[in-house]
């Protein structure tokens, strides 16, 4: 470990740094695969969330998810309200590679990620206010519970369970809350009728764009988990990271353009994602070749998984739950498979525990919202779009 | 101070660089809240500003800036035309800490910002030509000589003013001009009847995305603002400035939907960046609990500010003066109020003393251009667009 | 060099994929001015070719491009099928100075760009199959055999020739197959009837998002060419980079504000991106103010560029030979104009070995594609645009 006064402390600190903004710029990349009339909404919950995302992490949920030693047999504890305040403090006990404020940043800017993901599966027709509700809960509270049982020092961690950037411990928390927010609120109305009925994003530039920024940061989600800038691990994670997302980007194309024969821009765009997602478990200890099979296979995966869903009737629009849990769930798994010193049945015992706790305590809070101030817009205000019901603005002018 | 040949000079160094480059993509943050019809122009002007901005900066504004010897009382100073040209020469005597290089490019990305800022207060009417004449003399001559006497060590800085990387130096700069170009050019045709008419901007997930592209600069505008890539300083920044835009978004969201009842994402989005501007000022010296603060009311600030200059009949197409001037003045208040050592009346006098220097000949060169080549395109023009009368394109084809 | 358990090495190998990933993100920049109708398609080949660069990068490409000892007379060498797998061999004995894996995806993220290049003047025409087929031999061959050449170690690099970050080995590799291209495929149809049409862009504000980003990745391409985070040399070479941008900007904007009296926003960006092309070859080697002289002659040479290819009839629908293979040449040679130690005629002889080889070789490649499976989608599906043709979608909804 660098000690705090040294250079090699200054540099590992400067890339968590580096890494941290890469993070951010994350949230951009989750606007949305909307039909129009649904933009400003989705826009709104987006730069809401981030903000909730930052408050509620400096309010409890550092505390929540880095207790130190309050712990309640690693399966919950807390350090008290608000982010330390001490600057000369520069590194917590428990993390002397960094200082303490970089360690609270680089994780707030994780926490926010779970409910963006939420964000896109409910989008357009879910209530602004009750939808803030919720991700204000989740993130202040069940997301930080989960990620200490693994990164916090807690139990999944002291059995073995491995998760190096968070397929389980971001992107399966977020998927198992989309689908219980899919299930409790219901499809979107006229998307399944006699037959399933696309109702496309408006903007495919923007997805791409989106999608790009996504991979882009990326590099400091995986990166940054190294936790110091450490020249072996650090570039072995760029290049699987790399080498994941553009497996899924050939898996999803190869399997798309033979079952369709039309190549779907959209497909190859989760294809890359789901690459991503699915590399991010075991970005740090498998080879380059086996990121290729991970993201090969999930790019693959993405599609009859979108097509699945479409088929059971779970209307996610921008196929969140393809995309975050499916391929969270083949990524932790694959840590299993390809890794040294990890086990596929504790891989599957960790995924079968978080996604337990995540989709029951989402499922609950989403339907005591839907039972109390209501989960959903009016058939009206759907029809009409959220933007103009919820904001009283439209995204576009006259073009 | 890391010694040049030593490995810390070349952490700070990197540093420095990857900020100036975050500044560097602020410039296409900027791009814009107008209609359609007058997107291209606005494009054309960032485009033109980024590129004047560096170009006189290396010509004049970084020897007016940074004049080392040649000070006259700390208020004037040149040190000659164009930038020194040995590059064997590291660094300068009055910054040991990074190259003369670096220090020449990152001062520089700042000396554009101020004139975008007034770019937009003045959209959708001014002539190209004329504005361009006027961006050119505040890049090169009114910037700089005002960041002499703070940051290039003139009196203000004697004096015990304190602006940490710009609330004052560069929004207020950039603010104060444009209150007076607003105030020269006079409202758009057809925005003050016998109603308020709103002149919306025409895509707001381009106005999102460049919000969010902003945030993301403006942790290498704060963040390299320290000027070396100390772990203490540099997170400490990070953390507050994400507290201060993360405040600013539920101060200008909560108060919106309290007066609204329509939660507004021009307004959230506007709220973002007066947390930032508003943090600017102290981002070095205040703990994060003090972030929020700032950024809450500065956020909060905005809304009024925007609806009283609506009020008073500034027409300011993009909120810019409400965003970075008066945002700017509270930000550099609440160093005083919240930091150690600093005056609130100090903080007072040198908001006073920019802003009747930068107001006063803003509007002096706004007026002259005015009277002799003219500010505003005609009447006829300005219905038509400014994309078609200026530049003979349209922003969009057919969609 | 820095030693592999040195903290230099550490910074050294971070600033190196910090770089890497700012020339990731240039591929969003590709994203392009084609007309509506074709959007979807250019965005899918955007995708596409980063993960056929990636992939066949690994496979191939990186063992061609650096061979080491397995070289035949400096023209062509193979170290074997993928790239190595032990990670714990930090450092090829040829590259001490950062990790073999940062090695690889710095290299590989360049490989990408080349095929992106001729991807802009084929669009809107070329059938998608045969086109990626082109760009994976293209990618996988041509390119990392033309790049041993220099950066390899090979005969170009061993006769004196000089091109730093890749005016020549990089834009003109693309732009001298762009040529190729559009001399096999042809124009576009309506382009040339009695006179030349415009078949303008779509969407210029997105058109202005991909210059800003091009640019801004542009720091890592130039910046991370210094192959270490040499404070003198990388800062250098960020200033020379921006001044030729900047001057790019102007050398266009005067010039088109000359000839057309209507200062074209599309001519600019090109300028930007010129200047940028143009002091890719030599910005470690040239004064500020030379930079600048570098900059303002590509940018003014674009238009004529431009406009004389238009009157040759060679449809480039985004300008990719103007500002990549134009612009190349010019910077090439420049190199040996300003550059201490350089000349001039060997630097035109580099330009015509490498532009006699990719220019025959991609000839070929495009004629026997148009000859065996074509090159080229119908009229009807040409007319019709190749997102409903080849993708069966479209780019935008009901906006």
């Amino acid at each position: 470990m660098a000690e705090p006064d040294s250079t090699l402390f200054v540099v590992n600190n400067i890339w968590m740094l580096v890494a941290t903004l890469l993070v951010f710029i994350m949230h951009l990349g989750f606007a949305a695969l909307t039909r129009s009339k649904n933009t400003v909404n989705i826009l709104f919950k987006n730069v809401s969330i981030i903000s909730i995302g930052l408050l509620t992490y400096a309010v409890i949920g550092f505390s929540l998810m880095y207790p130190g030693e309050a712990y309640k047999g690693g399966v919950f504890g807390f350090a008290g309200f608000w982010i330390g305040t001490d600057a000369a403090g520069l590194t917590a006990a428990y993390n002397p590679g960094y200082t303490y404020w970089t360690d609270f940043l680089f994780q707030g800017m994780f926490a926010a990620t779970a409910a963006t993901i939420i964000s896109g599966a409910v989008a357009e027709r879910v209530k602004l206010g009750s939808f803030l509700l919720f991700a204000t809960l989740y993130v202040a509270l069940i997301y930080p519970i989960v990620g200490m049982w693994h990164w916090g020092g807690g139990f999944l961690n002291a059995w073995g369970f491995y998760d190096f950037a968070g397929s389980t411990i971001v992107h399966g928390v977020g998927g198992w809350g989309a689908l219980a927010g899919v299930l409790v609120i219901g499809p979107r109305l006229g998307k399944y009728g006699k037959r399933n009925k696309p109702l496309l994003g408006h903007n495919l530039p923007l997805a791409t764009i989106g999608a790009f920024l996504l991979w882009f940061g990326w590099y400091g989600f995986n990166g940054g988990s190294v936790l110091s800038a450490d020249p072996g691990k650090v570039s072995l994670v760029f290049v699987t990271t790399s080498l994941g997302a553009a497996a899924g980007v050939a898996g999803a194309g190869l399997l798309t353009n033979f079952m369709q024969h039309k190549p779907d821009l959209t497909m190859v765009l989760n294809g890359a994602l789901a690459g991503l997602v699915g590399i991010t478990a075991s970005a740090d200890i498998v080879t380059p070749a086996e990121a290729v099979l991970i993201g090969l296979i999930a790019g693959a995966v993405v599609v009859p998984a979108v097509l699945g869903l479409e088929r059971l009737r779970l209307d996610d629009p921008v196929g969140a739950i393809s995309v975050h849990l499916v391929s969270g769930v083949w990524g932790t798994l694959a840590a299993g498979l390809f890794g040294d010193g990890t086990s596929f049945w504790k891989q599957l015992g960790g995924v079968a525990l978080v996604g337990g706790f995540c989709f029951s305590t989402s499922f609950a809070l989403f339907w005591v919202i839907k039972k109390t101030i209501g989960i959903r817009v009016s058939p009206d205000e759907e029809r009409e779009g959220l933007d103009y019901a919820e904001h009283g603005m439209r995204a576009y002018g006259d073009l």
